[in-house]
């Protein structure tokens, strides 16, 4: 058997690329990692000095202010010295290449690359060309995977409902392109929950989706019916009109959750988004705002989770004891 | 009575969005505090630790290098983790609304939020939405506000003048578009200012000003008759041609300050400027860079209110004995 | 004697924009130094505290994402706070001029400028006009002087060659224009070297080349027997076509360093490269990723020559004896 890029000759996570293939006990560690941050971010100093003298460069080939700032966030309430490197505007217009700019990076004794990238495989790619001593975490590549957003979202859910197993899940809206769909399946499936769904028109199906163990449907309504938790996807805006929907308005019709539809869950059933939302295109605003909305706590969480994840690929002795600790 | 959105339920600074309505206690305590950060600004070490482990966000949706900078500089001085979102070119191209930028970065438990924005009000909704252990501190909005920048000039002004109330003091250009006029005219009249005159050609004055208690006056010899503080106004580039004036050359003629104009004021006369300055527009070389120039002061009073004004509205603590220990 | 700019009154260094004039002694100090932050940045925290409080603006004129990190990186790892402007973006746009944008940013109490400018002398200029205690670092300025690369190429020869005085060094490429090849010539008399070569295409090369006490060869071959060092120069994309070469390809035939060509240098032979390099331009993917490349070695070193080179113009205590013991 391959062992898996993602972790060290001593077994320990290394690296932060995918969800496929890890084991229910390191996704039940990260979130009881987390857990001890979630403290953290309530206090009113919010550092541990768990990475402090650590370098992590945000490498982001693909723009996104929210996640960048996340981890960010995470990285500075970790101590850790942060470098943010938009690559679109910098080294590329010099013509440089991407592991040339890699290379460079990892000379000044950097730790960590968190690495955004529109192409699927990039981070993936980077981690297997870095010194034994430089971790890779993906913020999201292409269509293929965002397993941090996945581990948020999981979190959320634990946070909110306890146990997995018992729970129905849908995931509604662009299943086909979104690489937060297809890291969060992953997880739910990792955590043993026991009736997935997704919920979406059929040109924003994968192909082949019937035979993957997922429940399938392409009418809203029937698919939210007795589910504990519906999470959202975004609809980006390319999909808008065109080969994939006819219309936006159309869209919101037939896919987008409103009340009334909201009706045919579970009625302590949990909404969630990883956001930006378009309101009135996947969601009513009355939903994203309403009482069983989490779309907010999953934001917050999301830096406990990140802040999991970073001490935990940098190896920082037991992190969750010292996030217990006064800073 | 409506109670002022800028105080919390204990009656303390929580956001400051305005000058106006406030009492002249409160503008004296935030000088007295500056005060004791100007030291901290000459120690070798220029850190104290008030706002270790708070998170500030600089959210710029006008860009401002030089007010970005000082909040930034007044920030890490204070020991705070900054960060810096320049909205016009992130989340806003996403589609995202103002409100839910906030309660995005709310939920990532930030403590303050320092707004530029080109709409009057923008702050003062901003702080209308934002949970209640969150500040929000206007830097700028449309041409409503600018309050700190109001406050470092009455901290430059007493720091040289020392009492207020039997002072002249003129404001010089664009009073109608600037918010930095109108902040001042609310601090100027709060601290008891005797005789606060404008000079402005017509044009460039709101209607009914002559109701407002200021003197008007349309001729710049005239209006600088023997004050003892000239405030300058950038004059934006917008409105050197057109239907305000008739190009910058001949407002430089009539209401740009040089030394023979000068002489109509007090031996003792200060000159001010928010900046950036045009030269050769509103201001002559020789005077921007005279004796009687206090300029670049204004800009170093500048770190020491800010500093002031953020660890006021963060409640840290008796911020100016703190300023006066070593960090 | 007119006294260097660069040094205080009482001799010591201040501002470092040039190595031309500098004695052997004062560059030997700045390795020495750059030698114990080595170890610094191979530890597990990478911080010392030596330049605590001290405010550093990186103002950048010029974009280069690769140097701009270094020195922020430098700057971090000696604890001081950094401010990074990219002018070219910023106050400009308003029409302020330079000066006026360091008289302000001197106002805010900052310790030390890094300037890059696409004008020969703009660091110098800066220097001229600021106040005691403010401290100019040149990262470029034109086709003057890029001291720092320069110093960083002398301390990656020193730490494998050791001695300078018997070595033979070729600089190859464009020496007309480039910056970094003026001031390693300058570094290389200073320290010594016996036989300094430049190779070029007549084009580009300085008139009166012949005279300068440089052995001046137009052919790759020639110029590279029994060297000891090679440092290939980038070729900007503007050079590689019309008047000052045929093209890129016709480049690479007579002056592109092949593994075919190295051969014509000493078997220990060491290739550097102020980077980022062209593959296929100036140089073959298999020597800049070969054996004999020290081009990442440059990278990591010159995080510990600029650490060197900061603390030492704040005078920061004995910078050596710091680096050594733990933050």
């Amino acid at each position: 058997m391959i062992r898996d890029i993602q972790f060290d000759d001593a077994g320990r996570l290394r690296h932060f690329l995918t969800l496929e293939g890890l084991a229910p006990a390191l996704l039940y560690r990260i979130m009881d990692t987390a857990e001890s941050f979630v403290s953290v971010t309530d206090r009113q100093i919010k550092k541990v000095p768990l990475l402090r003298g650590k370098t992590i460069v945000n490498l982001f080939f693909e723009n996104s202010t929210r996640t960048r700032t996340t981890f960010e966030l995470a990285a500075k309430r970790l101590s850790a010295d942060v470098l943010s490197i938009n690559i679109a505007t910098s080294a590329t217009s010099k013509g440089e290449g991407l592991l040339d700019t890699i290379w460079n990076l990892q000379a000044m004794h950097v730790d960590m690359f968190v690495v955004r990238h529109a192409h699927s495989g990039a981070a993936h790619f980077i981690a297997q060309h870095v010194e034994p001593h430089v971790s890779v975490i993906n913020a999201g590549d292409g269509r293929h995977a965002h397993p941090t957003q996945a581990m948020l979202d999981m979190f959320t859910i634990r946070r909110i409902k306890g146990d997995f197993t018992p729970l129905s899940v849908a995931i509604v809206g662009d299943i086909l392109h979104s690489r937060v769909a297809r890291s969060e399946i992953h997880a739910l499936k990792i955590l043993g929950v026991s009736d997935i769904r997704v919920i979406a028109p059929p040109t924003l199906l994968p192909g082949g989706i019937e035979q993957s163990g997922l429940r399938v449907f392409h009418d809203l309504d029937a698919g939210l019916r007795d589910v504990d938790v519906v999470i959202m996807l975004r609809l980006q805006r390319e999909r808008m009109s065109g080969t994939f929907l006819p219309s936006k308005q159309e869209y919101y019709l037939r896919f987008g959750l409103t009340e009334a539809r909201l009706r045919q869950a579970r009625p302590d059933a949990i909404v969630m988004h990883p956001g930006p939302i378009n309101r009135g295109v996947e969601i009513d605003s009355r939903v994203a705002d309403g009482v069983q909305s989490v779309i907010l706590q999953q934001v917050g969480y999301g830096i406990a989770i990140r802040m999991a994840i970073l001490s935990m690929a940098m190896h920082s002795g037991d992190a969750a004891a010292a996030a217990r600790e006064a800073s």
